[in-house]
């Protein structure tokens, strides 16, 4: 049989024991404030009718994964989590109550140049409220991200708000130019507004943001900003910020975006803002909506070189395995230490012991328990720490116990 | 704007506020117990090379979502999670320590014709151990499979265990048609190995099969119940079942699937086995190993329709919104329960009290709490048990310790 190459497509990525433990997790704490702040979970499928992702995205719309299945449908992958909830709640308008409040954490796609931090498939979490105007709901969705970050570990942060109603420009591609202040400077942001030709009336608005400087708050802005530290974030992390624009064309008002200070070329780990049409290709029925998104890929990579939180993956014990005899004996420990909730197995061959302790190691375990022919004459299983090498006898009846205790001292 | 239509893919489905908390609560308590057994997750692409995923489904091959992509590369959405998993091995194979345990929870596609229970997107939940030939690695698949279903609650299920090995046929369609002996009866099975011709000596074999009865336990298959019942899974759960087959060609040792005995209708919620050649097409080194999968969409309906498992969805406090004037109050409110761990929410407008009480019904809450001109006047705020409608007045700074009380005496 010819060996086909088991290689992965560029842009995507498999993560191994070592990594997808500590995203796990970071899902985890993200779902746990989202919910903590009453939003509840809503599964979208990975694929829909072309159409419905039509006509959204402006010149990215080539990105998007699209072909034609075996029924002759046009389909393609979902190339964010925003599309689909718009979808979804023009479906089932007449049954839900609103304001609508979900969060979805899901991979998206989008064929786009794979390069450093950009992949063709990643994972968005996103929390929006759909159904209302108030201006509590921006800030409850921003306050929100700013929790989620918080309980990530992340302190140093800025939370960044814009309201796109502050300044109209005559010229679709002068808010984009803006957009790439940050990344590009005031210079590069000129040469492109000229470029593109946009009025000389833009340029003269958009001339104090690009030399910066403090700017008075506009009140609308300074409402939310209220609202937000009401709910426990920081005033020192809110700022805003007339310069940002965020991409999508399809925001309405508020926008924002969250920066780690520690870590500027990040760049935005979370954005958002207010879009109070999406809905509208798909309803008659006006559905106003306010969400946000973490970026979790430059989030996962700024909390593994902040080193900002431990995922708890491995296994607490191995049980060595010496003889084949001794299985019923190896099978009886573990099953008890798992009955105690303590992550364990039993290797399951009998190798050399240096195999089997190198295996403890890749494994992540804390203990390995020894159990052979002098152990049971003495009744007594040898518990050795993987950290310290310290070995100690422990009565076969005591395991558990002994364990539990030991790991407790840890923490975890 | 012309409307589109928000429809749905047929064979796809969205997961609401209503079912989305429960299936994910099953997704947490599978994947702790596999992690109690010390299976470590893994997560690959959505989308493969094509060529990867070829020649490993037989006559399904035809249900692969395949398509040619941007820049001309032949691509595939990935079928189930084995082939992804082998294409890992093989591919880190020198990274890797063995035994390699991983699990992975996630969707696969399939272009199936759509119907009663059966989904062109549906999540797999799979264990593998990959490098070892132990017959202990197929207990332990199978014992942590046990202890997954027993931890969603379900008792009266079977555990039927065959071995390839024990019984060779001549022809390939002899499995086939074998394997479909419990959907439709012994007769339509003597029929189908008629129409396939297959030689008399397979139906000779077969023949008893078909009539049931009782039949020694092969001592392999005996070793293996002592392994799993040395796990704590009860023996009258184990049964040796010389007639399953599981349709998969590229079983080699092991077949193994769950019944439900309550709910036989529901067929084999859980299904898998040994597969020593599967990476055989990606490596040179032999990668045997022994894997299986709960297909939750089945078991979501089983716990359903057994009302197994509740999830915890929905938020415990809904803080009513009377007045603007109040904001301020009422995220001080909002922000001390989410503090201290409870689920709760503003309602974003001021609008009537039927239609924030609705709401807080449409959201599962416990608890309505009250604050207006008359309660802020008394420094109280009336908080209403919404199931039993009794209605307490409690001081302002109170209401964490109480709501924390009234909400542990509920059971979760």
């Amino acid at each position: 049989m010819p060996i086909i190459e088991p290689k992965i497509l560029k842009g995507f990525r498999d993560f191994g024991p070592k990594e997808q433990p500590l995203r796990q997790k970071m899902f985890v704490v993200i779902q746990s404030v989202f919910e903590r702040f009453g939003f509840l979970p809503l599964s979208t499928p990975a694929l829909e009718y072309k159409e419905i992702l039509m006509g959204k995205y402006g010149e990215d719309e080539k990105l998007v994964y699209q072909f034609t299945d075996n029924g002759g449908r046009e389909v393609a992958l979902r190339y964010d989590l925003t599309v689909p909830l718009a979808r979804y709640v023009a479906l089932n308008q007449n049954q839900l109550v609103f304001p609508f409040k979900r969060y979805q954490i899901a991979p998206v796609w989008r064929a786009d140049n794979p390069q450093k931090g950009r992949f063709r498939e990643f994972y968005q979490c996103d929390v929006d409220v759909v159904g209302t105007t108030s201006p509590l709901a921006d800030a409850e969705v921003m306050a929100c991200l700013c929790k989620a970050i918080e309980e990530l570990g992340i302190r140093n942060y800025e939370l960044r708000i814009n309201d796109r109603n502050e300044m109209q420009f005559e010229s679709v591609e002068t808010l984009r130019a803006l957009d790439k202040l940050d990344k590009l400077g005031a210079d590069s942001v000129l040469k492109l507004l000229a470029e593109k030709k946009v009025p000389q009336s833009d340029v003269e608005k958009i001339r104090p943001l690009l030399l910066g400087g403090n700017f008075a708050v506009p009140s609308g802005v300074a409402n939310l900003m209220a609202l937000i530290s009401g709910q426990g974030v920081a005033e020192k992390n809110i700022k805003y910020a007339p310069s940002i624009a965020r991409g999508l064309d399809y925001y309405t008002g508020t926008v924002f975006e969250i920066v780690l200070k520690d870590r500027p070329e990040f760049g935005s780990i979370v954005g958002g803002g207010r879009y109070d049409n999406l809905a509208d290709q798909f309803s008659k029925k006006s559905l106003p909506a306010v969400g946000g998104s973490i970026g979790i890929d430059r989030l996962f990579e700024a909390a593994q070189s902040l080193s900002l939180i431990r995922a708890n993956g491995g296994i607490r014990v191995l049980v060595l395995n010496l003889s084949e005899r001794y299985s019923a004996d190896y099978l009886s420990m573990v099953t008890q230490l798992r009955n105690a909730g303590i992550d364990s197995e039993v290797y399951l061959e009998t190798a050399k012991l240096g195999k089997q302790l190198k295996y403890a190691e890749s494994k992540g375990a804390r203990f390995a328990a020894l159990w052979g022919e002098k152990e049971k004459a003495q009744g007594a299983i040898e518990v050795k720490n993987l950290a310290t090498r310290e070995q100690e006898s422990v009565p076969f009846t005591d395991l558990v116990e002994f364990l539990k205790t030991r790991l407790k001292d840890e923490k975890k």
